[in-house]
């Protein structure tokens, strides 16, 4: 089957999350990277695009442009990639949404819940697909874990926990990365909570499909003169009566990137640790407790279906994160040809950006108001 | 040296957690056990006190007997251990406080804020030695946390999280541990909370040396008609500005005991986990994360001051246990007879007793308040 | 029911194990210790034995001494316990033995085959009972495998790995407990392998039922001028044909303690290790992996009857440790006074420390033949 | 930079290997595969290359052919992957080679000596590169590993112990992938020991740099009429005195892919698993344990120097594979090209699949001899 054709907006020399989604996008070779504005400088937009064997003729230094041109193109761009920091995140998916090109877009959704808005609005009108990648719902074990809540194997949920752990803004940020994360214009009003607290909130939705109906949070910048959190407390409240806490910080030494999930129900409880993503534990009410693989022994079809190599063998982030951009696959081919969607694809969409957004305000309006009970709607 | 000589209320036959107190007090040889009313059933008294060996004429059905009687000996009881439910700590306590024998008593402290402000004042009256089992506090790598946390190892604490889980009431109780725990009447208005919510607080508090200012708390009870909580989610504020978060469940399926606490400052972090309570990591921001263990490299004087065996050969909760039986022999042989105390020993008191009935009340009634901040004194 | 009376040769000030004796026999409260040579300095004896409450009428120099005038009391000791270095194990069993006193002694059974077979030959003679502490066998947890394995659970046995690391001989030995252990003189011929190969070996006997046909060892002594063996390296074969490994090393730096075990039959795989003693995998061939814990869901009957107190509560080295002096105690009271032996009772044995023996013996003389093979019989 | 033109050689449909090595290919956007041999099947290589869009007349149903072919094409080829059953490696390895192209070849080396020999013999005549994916060795801690043993960081070595352990086999095979690997016709004289023990045996050999000088070895076919060992047990002793143990078993029920490695020298130790590559033990004697992470703190150049993402986002098998792609790579463009060597650089060789060979042909000699000392020469 012929590669899609996938350009790219950021991602230039000396960014993190860009080089990210093209190893992703080429992991399963559903991809091919011809397109880019991967810097708002023109001279590193180029000499980025040459590395990545990017056509000369097709490195822009202007997403506008190349939105104009590609759309314009036999050969143009089937999708792009949108890695630029969050405030930048709305005026290019706009412009390729606009030229009929479909969009694979970094979380959060944006900057401002104006832009969240104005983007969802352009995909309501364009129909164009819009994938946000929260990327930690591909790994195979959550796909599993979603499937086994769904088959009530837990019986009903009661309790969530879930958190989020890093350190590595324990001291005032030092570098590009750190940077625009602690900038309010350019990550938005959420620190933390919207780097990976939304993780963990997407993260929650997706395996359990409870609604979170309210949220208290107490959220912290504990270093000096930082303008965004960076250490967030949250009680969640569902729809029909669970409970959850949900912790995001970036400074909490000794983590590196622990995200980690626990879902309790009545009749049985899962625990997951994306740093050791191939295993889960399960524990029915009364029996053993047990360890659940990637592919291995009670994999169900969730998981085997965005598994590549045999349990023991361990996938990690890049292959979760190349499993969104295979479904991204499907789910365009299937827009753009008609070519029918496997049963179980799954990518996070427009929806779930909304919701984050949604998520991140309410969190900062809890906090402002001494952790009120603050509704997410 | 002699032997102390212990008496015991409560206890008796199909009891839980007198027959670890009368292990810990077997352990390291400083207490023997003589005298008991370890059942208000006076055929269930002596039949236990029979089994333990206690003299038939020291086998008692009533406390207050048991204490003018113990009193009036010569060789009448050093202390007495409490291990009824909690609502009958208070009117024991008082008992033998009053005859002027020391207390060794369960937690929580009492079943009501009255009962437990009657036990303080009587305490205070009586300047006899009264000692909580927050048994968690004695174990050697908690003792080594404190001593790390208050030499600035962590730098200025910002975050704390500790959770407590079971799930062995995820249905309704059916057995007497699970009877008396969740009635009201003997338990006192706190469920979960009072019984090992307090154990969790308490364990930050000593750990951290924090005082809680104020907290948000959200109760439930998910099984069906229970009539105290069963899961509790707390939000925690400390002086000086640090926060915490604070989960207790005994429906968290997949469960067994797992206390857990972790603490990040500005320099370190550490997380240590009661289930397999020999190792700690620990982490300087920067450096790789060590792995501590009890008596083993990295230990240091409070660490190594209760620990019995060489590293690798685990202690477990009988001994932490045994090490407040110990604490509580130092403090009464030094009370009785001037013997100097140890550098180093710490058995909680009275005021962590209070202390924890705070935290219940704060708890619901926050909780009552829609999670108002509540502050705890 | 009235103690035991216990008798302590050895374990004066400065010793490790007999003080782990001393606690294991006072954890479940069978046995009273009452009268010790506890040193063959007298006055160390003397001070240690007071230490203890130790009448100094029972405090005794010498232990031939001491089994004399004990079998003399009317309230004479019911058994004595030999933590000796190895070399002074057959002299003192032999003197009690004779004087009808039960023994519990120490492994490895002695330093020399002719010691080891003279004790064998006194203990048939008496008739009294004489229990080897190879205390791991007495944890819940191996007590469960044992049972698991017997009970077919894991099929016809395969293949087993047996590992015990430490690293405290990495550099030449600095202390007392050092010092005898590198001393053939007092240890035996054996080092490590004595020392710790022999309570490895023990475990795959008893946990598996196999009977070892013959061995090939390749023993080595690392450290610059040690007289006995620091790394143990052995292949085993089995009757029956199951094969397998054993690693004993006291070089291994960044290892405490850690005894390993781990059995693969037809139908079922089992791990263990002593650091973490509480748990346990289990995984039948084709199922998830599960967990198994000291008196969790799963446990047998086995396991139950060896626990305390519930699980997530953890057990320890010396828990396990005064399972065997409980052990002893039954044993001792039926053949004493016909008390019925509850089921599944189980001590090592005389036979158990001529295994060793025998287990030390072929190893040297196997690693002397460049690791021909070398029957155990 | 333009990317190196890939064939393939075996790797149809239902294969697993090939699979692997094509998205190992992909990661890091270097070679893009172009032509292939896929299956011995004309129609089925036709409909596997379709599938995988080589171009139809890129797709060949003989291998030798492919070599003419290719190495006539201005366009052709720069390497070719074998990724077919162990007898059917040398026979195209010595085509692709004389066509003057690059071999990069699965492991074992060949199903035979001879077959070994001749291989090796034509890599030396024509001066291409031979690349074994001896895949482990490219993981980013294993990396790191050798580089600190080489450092001196571990002191003298002394110890290792190396296992590699799976169940899958643990019953007669019933797929394509167990087939071939049970039958000696196609996978050699060894089972076990060439599929799984060479790459234990290579890890040792690459991380510690240690020259094994003798082996004895107990191989055994534990499933009833299995032609091939199932399960290796192996002493080793290295150059230098110090010692090892090998473990690999494809019946050793509970265990997935469990490659597992620990060396212990003089002044350290270190313990890596497979089955979580991201995490590595190392203790310096006398210090706490530090836990290494990918990337982490403590990383060195080695080990940073294959890393793609930060810490805490987890690589995996397939990463570590596509290192080995990387360093083909490189060690192609500057054979090629004259491109320079980046500093660090390393691929298994020619060299490394000799010396598998002869650990295969030494094991089953040993294991013949009863286990006999025999040299690896």
């Amino acid at each position: 089957m012929e590669r899609l054709r996938l350009g790219m907006v950021g991602g230039g020399q000396g960014a993190f999350i860009g080089g990210v989604h093209r190893i992703a996008a080429r992991i399963d070779g559903q991809w091919e990277l011809v397109a880019g504005a991967l810097s708002s400088d023109e001279e590193r937009a180029a000499a980025s695009a040459a590395e990545l064997g990017i056509a000369a003729d097709r490195s822009y230094a202007d997403f506008a442009e190349m939105a104009k041109a590609e759309a314009a193109r036999e050969d143009g761009i089937d999708a792009v990639a949108i890695v630029t920091p969050n405030h930048m995140h709305a005026a290019p998916a706009v412009a390729f949404l606009r030229a009929g090109i479909h969009v694979i877009c970094d979380k959060p959704l944006a900057a401002t819940p104006e832009q969240a808005a104005e983007i969802a609005r352009v995909v309501r009108e364009t129909g164009r697909q819009f994938i946000l990648t929260h990327n930690y719902t591909a790994y195979p074990l959550i796909r599993q874990a979603q499937a086994m809540v769904a088959a009530g194997d837990l019986g009903e949920i009661r309790v969530v926990q879930v958190e989020y752990a890093q350190d590595w803004l324990t001291e005032p940020a030092s570098n590009k990365q750190g940077d625009w994360r602690t900038d309010p214009a350019r990550s938005g009003a959420g620190g933390c909570v919207g780097d990976i607290g939304t993780h963990a909130f997407n993260l929650v939705s997706f395996v359990t499909g409870l609604k979170t109906t309210s949220l208290a949070a107490d959220l912290d910048a504990f270093v000096p003169d930082r303008q965004v959190d960076d250490n967030v407390h949250v009680m969640l409240r569902f729809d029909g009566g669970a409970k959850g806490m949900l912790w995001a910080s970036q400074v909490a030494v000794g983590n590196e990137n622990a995200l980690r999930l626990r879902v309790h129900g009545t009749k049985g409880g899962l625990e997951w640790a994306q740093e050791n993503p191939n295993q889960m534990t399960f524990t029915r009410f009364g029996e053993p407790k047990q360890i659940l693989t990637r592919g291995g022994a009670g994999a169900n079809e969730a998981g085997l279906r965005t598994t590549r190599i045999p349990p023991g063998h361990p996938e990690g982030y890049l292959e979760g994160f190349a499993t969104l951009y295979s479904e991204a696959a499907h789910l365009i081919r299937h827009a753009d040809s008609g070519t029918p969607l496997p049963v179980g694809v799954h990518a996070p969409t427009i929806k779930d950006g909304l919701d984050g957004m949604r998520f991140i305000s309410a969190c900062i309006a809890s906090s402002k108001a001494d952790a009120a009970w603050t509704a997410l709607d």
